[in-house]
């Protein structure tokens, strides 16, 4: 028996997809930035039928591409051109096994998306931090396999920091539980944070039980006018200090990330009625329903009074604030409206965000004079997205094609400062010839000795970070 | 040139003890419970030097034993009865390298004891809310080693949580660093939570970065009467969901455990008028010099009236609060006077801790007719240390001759509960064979391929853990 057969034996005939069309809606992801090959697209039900799947493919060397909601932005999710992988879709494992207010746990099977798990974490009155701006359809599974950020890592951390144990099934089909509620275990090695973040090349990720939180009964959103990133970076200290865990997000943006914005996105307005050189996004929130905004008025004055920043606009509805979010959530996407963009996912240590946002400003365009440096992200974290919008009246494809070039010098000085070259999106293909370059090479060596230890004969996401 | 010639020319000559009174006094901690013999204590002083100290153990396949302030109390620091094995103390490397308030974040080499650490966080005004009975003599690279918990983990995690990056250096010598200041850094497996809590059988940590928090302006501190745990998880769950991170600690404790205290402690009083079955001690804490009070006070206002709590204390001051923590503190010292304690270190999901403490209670003094169960600990984690008394008049020795026995029953019911037999002391010789007898196969599978991986000839901390 072939291994089609011996898959559709596993999961049943109609979930093993090999027809040409069927294959291709998996095997690009949306962007069209990767495109791959495979064999099939196998969906199984169950861990077990995981199980099933991988201890197949393990024995007939089949390389394994693990996806969730296929919105990864590195390639992690996309099989390579041989068309010899099979793509392994988690997205019929969507069960919430449970939802425990008690010991503020939950327990979700891979394919669950962000947007689900957020509902039920409401539904038993409780908060689940992690928001990306792909909720909708990315899944549990996928933002622990590449340990995704997004705006509340700040006062939550990133996935891993959310999770209190996985479900996984290794290359040989062996199924690893450290499913767990328990706060504190010190039994051994961190097998839990070493399968997050690893891409799917360790293991493939089939459940989770991530931690609840109380859910904040007041929130109140800042959008603030500033002369420069030094500010922002002063202004976050202020509030952090003062505020604490209250702080929720602290997001940068320069003006003309606004203006593209407010000139491409229909329904966007400017909260201040004066421009100013750069503008920070601030969320705070309360376990009480009153006192917060007390307090931030009171920070706010104070701030100001010292010149740390202009203008403020305190968002006076949920729907205002939307709208503030939604002026930092449509960067990226107004940015294509402006030709072509070279991208960057990096992270500094905090303190040296604004200097390395002037120094790769300046580096970028004297490189390719004309060119829009339009960095913003996640300060909060030293999590900075360096885009760079093309040259007015340049050709786009002339831009894209010094797309390596503007990479070097911007990762160079990354480097230079100690920061990394993937802050929140992963390694996937995209970086990973990129990582051999940059990372510590012990580091790399340990790495791959690890996977070899768990992967001897390379099935799980070949080609993939490593 | 033999071995020790050769460490001596790494670490200078009188860096090497190899006399057996200098051997002894680490080859055994200070209660006397574990001890071995060893070849000779090496004390490096730089990493570079242990770097060149493993490089000719490995080549020599001479175990090693790392040691920092040998508080552990599971063994894990101790060499075995062979005699061949080398003690590697970290005490030397000691140097505070960097502490920088702008990143909130200071980098320790692995000898700073953990209450250096929270100074140098302090004097920048910082909070590092590691906290531990034996923080004076403890070291933060043990610290890691073993994952340390104590009694802030309700608010800010283990030690693995509150680290940015490790140094370490892995068996063969080589030297990995993932020392960062950065908050956010995807760029593959994460090997900085794999070392740390692998007590010394991965790498040997020499340094690390570590989280700084906002410092809290205001504590408070609550010392209250319950009638049974059920109350207590009922009070946690309402102060967590008023107050949130402000609850910084959360303990419970029997009357058993106070009478001891009371009773062999000198100095100790009752801060509550009347007796209750059980108490409570919580710690809360805010960034803003007011209002905190008023929240617990309002809290306790509707807690004490839902017939939650009996009365409670609030210390009016800093000298009273520390009153408080001394009863919570000495309720493991307070047991020895009352003969032998057959113990246990364990954690389940925090709704089960009541039916937990009942059901071994009642299955311990079942067994031994008589025995006194003093379960207290960190209630906030699920992680109770169920101490039990020998009962009045029984010989010492045919009480603690039932150790394995008691050990059984409790961690039978752990296991049944899906908790954890080490919460947070680790596993070093202790625990080993009983890891080997409750740890899910897979995961221990997984566990010796890594070890395998990174440490193949099997010199780190040989027998402790795996």
């Amino acid at each position: 028996m072939d291994l089609l057969a011996r898959l559709a034996s596993a999961v049943g005939e109609k979930n093993v997809l090999a027809g040409p069309d069927e294959i291709a809606a998996y095997a690009q992801e949306p962007r069209g930035l990767f495109q791959g090959r495979a064999l099939a697209v196998v969906k199984p039900a169950n861990v077990a039928q995981v199980s099933q799947v991988l201890a197949l493919c393990n024995e007939s060397g089949t390389g394994v591409v693990p996806q969730g909601g296929n919105t990864g932005l590195v390639g992690g999710q996309t099989p390579d051109a041989s068309g010899l992988q099979i793509i392994l879709s988690l997205l019929r494992l969507d069960r919430i096994r449970d939802v425990d207010p008690l010991c503020d746990a939950m327990t979700l099977e891979a394919g669950v998306t962000l947007a689900r798990a957020q509902e039920a974490a409401e539904s038993v009155d409780r908060y689940f931090p992690l928001s990306l701006a792909s909720e909708g359809s990315c899944t549990i599974g996928g933002n622990l396999a590449t340990n995704a950020g997004g705006v509340h890592v700040v006062s939550y951390g990133s996935a891993r920091a959310l999770a209190l144990g996985v479900e996984a099934v290794l290359a040989d089909g062996r199924i690893l539980s450290t499913l767990s509620k328990l706060r504190k275990d010190n039994t051994g090695y961190d097998l839990t944070s070493l399968l997050i973040g690893s891409e799917g090349t360790l293991g493939v990720i089939t459940a989770a039980t991530m931690k609840l939180f109380p859910r904040p009964r007041a929130r109140i959103c800042v959008f603030l006018g500033l002369s420069e990133p030094a500010r922002a970076l002063a202004l976050f200290g202020e509030f952090k200090s003062r505020l604490g865990p209250e702080l929720q997000a602290f997001e940068l943006m320069p003006r003309i990330g606004l203006d593209f914005v407010l000139r491409h996105i229909p329904g966007s307005r400017d909260p201040l009625p004066e421009q100013y050189p750069w503008y920070a996004l601030a969320d705070f929130a309360s376990m009480q329903d009153d006192g917060i905004e007390d307090r931030v008025i009171a920070a706010l004055a104070d701030t100001e009074a010292a010149g740390l920043s202009g203008a403020a606009a305190i968002a006076s509805s949920l729907a205002q604030a939307e709208d503030f979010w939604r002026l930092r959530e449509s960067m990226s996407e107004a940015q294509k409206f402006e030709g072509g963009s070279i991208k960057h996912d990096v992270s500094v240590p905090i303190g040296d965000t604004p200097a390395f946002i002037d120094e790769a400003s300046r580096a970028v365009t004297a490189f390719i004079p004309g060119a829009r440096p339009v960095p913003f992200g996640h300060m909060g974290d030293g999590n900075i997205h360096f885009n760079v919008s093309q040259p007015l009246g340049m050709e786009k494809s002339d831009f894209l094609a010094r797309w390596d070039e503007v990479n070097e010098i911007v990762h160079g000085i990354v480097a230079k400062l100690g920061g990394s070259v993937s802050a929140e999106h992963g390694v996937g293909v995209l970086k990973r010839d990129l990582l051999r370059r940059v990372k510590a090479p012990v580091a790399l060596e340990a790495m791959r000795a690890i996977k070899a230890s768990l992967d001897p004969k390379g099935v799980l996401n070949p080609g993939k970070l490593l």
